[in-house]
């Protein structure tokens, strides 16, 4: 049956998301502020800012009207860097007139409060318009889901029934969803795996190889687990897609910006110039100041993230970091 | 304190452990039966090869005399393909006339018999002789290794002493071993990441891109446990660095010589040309079928590893194997 459903934010995600649901015969709606890419998506059919060669299909509409994108939505799909999440929430909140679910397929933690994006859409949704909150996560570089190469991800939602209606919205040859029954541990495993990238970039940036690459994600794991465990996640879901999967792929994918981020940061750029040079967000940095406050506020070890933010936040030198780290915290393999 | 420590066999491995060892001022002598190896590294310093541009330390001594190598040796460390592992073995024993400490970096597991390389030392070797047995393993590709790069290692022994001794004999600044207490789960962790290896090479052979990948290696890491636990490993020796760690360095790395063995294969080569183009052993072709024979035999539900076999044994085309795993089996992500 056909969905219709509105996409915010027209970044490289959603842009490869609509692109999906699009191929799946859904009515889909972008939605961005940036008054070109709405342009070239109506027009030329690209987003060229994102993904200069691909056609993208005719059928996807864009506008930079919000009141006009949300009017017939039954889903709204966000994907926007999670620091403007609570902004746009904000606004789409005055502009809502019926119930929607909201689907959010952006990665991080708010500083400050320690809110995963569930509880920054409960806060900010009226209750009476949000039926259900999903979230869709998993190994997913939207390089390659642009270019129709095959992907599996989870889903994971405040209402079953909700789930299981977008794993059907977006599963095709190429896109296979799958359902999670552990919201905050899907949250917190794609939030937190982008300071491990950071790290990992860091790691290669001064010049490390792929060993103690390997041996970074493997205690990396071990931190996501033990802050997502004391917040409530089931453990098993850190060894499934959304968990261990997406954490290898961010650590180890040329088209990661959080590791090239950190591989900035190792090589020598600080980080003003290292997330200068990139066009798309790096939401590590910020999750990482929210991780290092949730551990600190829970007393919880996490030494990988204490070291990214002591880099990226009090300037530690990324050589003799990453040697403290590896000496130190690579010793305990269980004992 | 010096350690006299015979390496049997001068491959990549044996030669780059020959070298920390050297490094950690201990007495080394490499055995290998090809003379040419060993006269290279006697008169040049080298291992040309394996390594044509490094210089090795002017202490570490070869020989093609197992006699002579074993004579003083306190520790032997095994580096030689599994597959002639016995017959290796079976020679060791005529010559040895003290205990000794035997010490296994190789990684494979016997098709028939189903024995894991500790199993087999136990079968070969005199009870007299054999004071321990240490397995060596974790992500650490040779060509690392050999250039003095971080490197983490684990070890676990039949005699939890000689685990210390092991350990101590090889940390250094870059190379870093720690212990674990699950020897069967070291041993399967190591060996049957090589045939989760094949499968992501096959996969990149075919095109597909770093999504599939990740969740390849994380249903990957599931088979591992589910057949360790079986054999009476620890679940959690699996999420370490012989486990986990050792799987993602084996899968994504460029070093891998069974990820290229792989890849060949799923780009075209039949396996005789994928396998007779590397000049290193790829373990991962044995330990498939021992796998596969096991998995049979204890009931135990194996997807990725039968694919590879069916591919391998088989000749089942690649890209239909490939398809059918991916939505076969990448669905159940917990239920």
């Amino acid at each position: 049956m056909v969905k219709n459903i509105t996409v915010v934010g027209a970044g490289s995600w959603g842009t490869a998301l609509a692109q999906v649901l699009c191929d799946n015969k859904n009515q889909v709606m972008l939605y961005d502020l940036n008054a070109d890419i709405v342009k070239d998506v109506n027009e030329n059919h690209r987003n060229a800012r994102f993904f200069e060669e691909v056609e993208l299909p005719s059928s996807l509409r864009a506008t930079t009207d919000l009141k006009e994108a949300l009017k017939e939505a039954e889903f709204i799909l966000l994907s926007v860097p999670t620091k403007v999440i609570r902004d746009v929430l904000k606004t789409i909140n005055t502009q809502l007139t019926h119930k929607v679910v909201i689907i959010n397929a952006s990665k991080g933690i708010e500083p400050g409060t320690h809110k995963r994006v569930s509880e920054i859409v409960m806060e900010e949704i009226n209750a009476d318009y949000l039926e259900a909150f999903v979230a869709l996560t998993g190994p997913s570089h939207a390089e390659e889901v642009i270019q129709r190469s095959l992907t599996t991800v989870t889903c994971a939602a405040t209402v079953v029934d909700r789930a299981n209606e977008v794993q059907k919205m977006f599963t095709n040859d190429y896109f296979r969803v799958y359902r999670v029954d552990d919201l905050i541990g899907v949250e917190i495993g794609g939030s937190i795996k982008n300071v491990i990238a950071l790290a990992a970039g860091i790691l290669a940036g001064l010049g490390y190889g792929d060993n103690p690459k390997a041996a970074l994600i493997t205690r990396g794991l071990v931190e996501i687990k033990r802050l997502g465990v004391a917040v409530g996640a089931n453990e098993e879901t850190f060894s499934g897609l959304s968990g261990l999967g997406d954490l290898i792929v961010t650590c180890t994918s040329v088209h990661s910006r959080n590791w090239q981020a950190g591989y900035k940061i190792g090589n020598g750029s600080n980080l003003q110039e290292a997330l200068d040079s990139m066009t798309m967000v790096v939401e590590g940095v910020r999750t990482c100041q929210a991780t290092y406050e949730m551990a600190q506020a829970l007393n919880i070890e996490m030494p990988i993230v204490e070291t990214v933010y002591e880099v990226i936040f009090n300037k530690l030198d990324p050589r003799e970091a990453i040697n403290q780290l590896m000496s130190r915290e690579m010793k305990p393999e269980f004992y």
